[in-house]
């Protein structure tokens, strides 16, 4: 195996990521290196690389946390896993194993968690570090490309959309169509539901139809409250994946009462709602991160079997600085995913 | 049985009740005559007699939706009810028993429901119509007047405190000991919770700690937050009863991840939320509107077995609007009950 | 309108069916006259006609109790619906709407229920008198013939799905392809999950596989057992609509831990169960009858929005006799459908 | 630290366990070395030593698995335990990790677990090994013999009461009120609910009745099932502790409709129930086992609290094939627990 390896490392925030040559790592006990396929790019790196949220990662490091890839090496005891298999890399490096939310199935709360291309080096790399216990296992024969954005974005709308509390046969709405959104329109299609897509213009829109939403409307429709709730009866259920306090408003208006609004974005700044309107309705909001390893593996099935196909364009590894200014300045359909190498 | 009856009637919006004799109702198919006992003083009566919030009563009205009593006549058709059973009268006065929500057990959001001492004529006089099929059942020889309470402060917080999805064992924060918060302290540590208490001044922590309460926390006191968090690891669930925004603010914090808020109070206007914790911390704001017949019926049963206790001052039903001004200037400590009749 | 009405009655248990001209029915308040266009004839009619279940019903009556029909005539008091509607008459005519199984959304467990064709007259019959709040509503256009299985079959097995506690994606076992579990299949596919089916013969899996089952096994296959665990890992859920000793151990021979057997038959005598197992195991065996008015509400939409669509053979009213042999001696595929009227 | 332990071997199945100096162990990586203070007897250390059960541990070995004591070595990587602290081994020693009952908190079905006692040695000697991921957290200053039997007997029943799915307020029958039973009544007062204690002769019922018992019924008293109807509308759910068919029998009968039976021993052989009454009155029939570790610490909190003492009858280790003699006879009230050591 080689000595060195390329990767996108962050060395300065708000700077250009330095496409360089580094070591490959060695995985430590537990521990496999994955020799990254595929990798998606998600708008978390693009704030990992700008280092603007409150807790921000320690320089210099590799973002990326959509790795999709084989296992290239195995560090000691590690039993589940041989050389050769088809693993994902998602966001949840690893987490304490020992506390409630860990020993409970919730380990993506656990406060010791490390995280991909943030508290680790990440899969803007040719080779990448996971914990065996924590990879997302793939089929041999896997579309690595395509695979690549369920360790993220597909996980997270999934596990978000459980989160909204709802059942097949019922409404759910899913605002916002782009990376995360046009994921989860198909999830939601792929457990029963009937689906509301909202967005704005008739590019996305038309892309939720096709993946097969009930319902189309565009945010900016003075009336399009008023519309899903004649067509629907409101709706049992919301997913915001949109980060704009109108998306998230208009959602709540949307909601039949008792209905739930999720939220799997992760905007800066308070949002305002209203107290009498939530209890006189029964409404509930809810936060969602990501997703557990066992969320990550059923998401996983899902695309496997065919029912979740991301849309996805290809970019080099090289090209990941236009990518994520694409990616800041909203000029992205669907997801990015590096070729790293190829299977 | 006489022809006319004492009752404190809303005459115009803002104005003092007007207490006057009226004619008996007569009950009408499926509806009971009940002659009040004991008849409780909410917040919500302020509201209804100032008009003050989005969907006024039709004037002239009985406001009063705690009414305990004895059942005086039946109406045609009525048969789980006789003359003579305890009864109580609640804020639901009926709904439609069609609908999505009344066929599952949620008749409280109901859209075509009708409200007692709103939509329809209260308990603040010496009868009342009630629909047998929504009345609370009470043990025969029940303290009316400690009974009163339970039909609309026991039953939303009971409900409040289910809708916080906190099991035995676990804590939750009660924000607020007034009219609401002092039964819903009870009612926790009859579910085998641990409780925080968090108000202001040593009196209302005093009562807590009397009524069961494992921590009690001035709200005022600027570690309190910290405090909650390093006695109890972040409460499980909060139950706001304190309509003001830093109230809500501060049950949010101390949330361990997971967590819920459950909101019982009407405030008006909007509280504003950080959209990246509630995501971070997978934390559930949910609104929660008085109880079902079923939470009712629970509610009066955990009252009946004595495991909760209001503590009540008697006034006559002369003294009503000075009740009402005592409840709007916060000077009522407990719940105030009107000594309509004698048992 | 007609003063009579051809109808089967059973006027001595065992002995066929009467088809008598009967006098239509007048309906009292809250009641509505249904004219019925189809009804589906059910396994519960063999045994209300033979009289062989511990509460019998009263003789004579007309059984019956899948009838899609149209509303001819409003009792007193009736607001819902109107002359012209669509409607569904299910087994649950009423129920006593005050108990706690009625105030929860369970009126299926009320002890004070009346059963269609059974507790009172039935839908073989030209009209049938059904409780307003306890009908179907069908859209406009519906077909009648494949729409009345759903009444009965339909909701039963849907219910009984959704008793199973599984998820969309994950496995369920369908015991039974007849005229209960070839529309099971249905549900079972349009709620995300992945189904095997179980039954004996070429004919009945080809068609579970033709309705979308993942996977089918001949139950008489010694390897039924195994090569389900092999191909599932153990199935999370099972429902078994056959009524068979063996058939419920299979079932429960194929959960993974944590799985549940749901049933829905009502077949005479006692199953033995390994406690050992089922403790080791964690296992859940849960019988579940019928569904409420929102189950068949739900069943009812599904069918209307063509995802289940049950297999019907058609016959004359005057042929129910031979219908009811067929049904006995396990001849009949799906469904049979009395045509009795045209819409 | 001594070089050798006593401890009680098993060396033939069905022999009396062998009082024997053996060779203290060495904690491997994340494995600490336990000194047991106090260690409770269970039946099932009745069926390891007697080898009656279809898996059957290794010979030679040491039974025991409710060992109280205090950390006295660590194995490499052991991080969140250190020498001196109380800690509690139960019946898991250990799981995978990785499978779906591990990632989602249900460590308990994994199908690669080690149990205490039995896979591997055991409680019934001065030292004994545990996996750190998997001990019990014990308060410093824990009375050792009162916890002992919290670490199965406890969490078994604690859990099954969980399994139950009965909340605060309604009525929950525990059958047999022996070394499980007896504590189950206090696990369930302090969680809220109403308990129906079920035993024979009086001196069962009056130790369930100290304990907290609402109602105490002798199983022998023919009219038992009628009687605990007639008093509680019949129980929400039960929780079977006797290992008898009679007992399950009629704990079934005694559940209102939508009632939950759990069942926590292992009798040997099949129970039959009637399908017919199951389906009719919707009732679920649930096997548990033992508890998580999750539900292992909140069985130790509410006895750390002081909620829930066992009744214990205390010996010294030299005793213990008297004590298993007295188990199977069934002489043993409340539980016996070895004095190992003094703390």
């Amino acid at each position: 195996m080689t000595q060195t390896m390329k990767a996108a490392v962050a060395r300065r925030f708000g700077a250009p990521l330095s496409i360089e040559d580094v070591p490959v790592p060695t995985p430590g006990p537990g521990e496999v290196l994955v020799r990254v396929i595929a990798s998606g790019v998600c708008h978390t790196d693009v704030h990992a690389a700008d280092g603007d949220w409150p807790v921000k990662p320690t320089l210099p490091f590799i973002p990326g946390h959509e790795g999709a890839g084989i296992v290239a090496a195995l560090g000691a005891g590690v039993k589940h896993l041989k050389e050769g298999d088809a693993v994902g890399v998602p966001w949840l490096h690893d987490a304490c194993g020992g506390c409630d939310y860990c020993m409970t199935g919730w380990e993506t709360l656990c406060h010791d968690q490390h995280n991909t291309g943030y508290g680790v080096q990440g899969c803007f790399a040719e080779y990448v570090i996971a914990n065996a216990d924590y990879v997302g296992q793939l089929p041999p024969n896997v579309d690595f490309a395509h695979m690549a954005p369920i360790l993220c974005a597909g996980v997270t709308t999934y596990k978000g959309i459980k989160e909204a509390d709802v059942r097949a046969g019922e409404w759910l709405a899913i605002s916002g169509v782009g990376g995360l959104g046009h994921v989860a329109v198909q999830y939601a299609k792929a457990m029963g539901l009937h689906v509301v897509a909202i967005d704005i213009g008739d590019e996305k829109l038309e892309l939720a139809h096709y993946l097969g939403a009930d319902l189309t409307v565009d945010a900016t429709d003075p009336e399009a409250c008023e519309r899903v709730i004649r067509q629907t009866g409101g709706v049992h259920g919301a997913l915001v994946t949109a980060v704009s306090l109108s998306a998230f408003s208009q959602a709540l208006r949307m909601l039949r009462r008792k209905g739930t609004v999720s939220l799997v974005g992760l905007p800066p700044g308070e949002f305002p709602f209203s107290v009498f309107d939530l209890v006189l309705n029964r409404l509930t909001v809810r936060g969602s991160i990501v997703g557990t390893r066992k969320d990550l593996q059923e998401a996983i099935d899902f695309a496997a079997e065919g029912k979740v196909r991301p849309t996805i364009t290809r970019a080099p590894l090289n090209d990941i600085n236009r990518v994520l200014t694409d990616l800041k300045e909203g000029r992205v359909n669907g997801r990015v995913v590096l070729d790293i190498a190829s299977s």
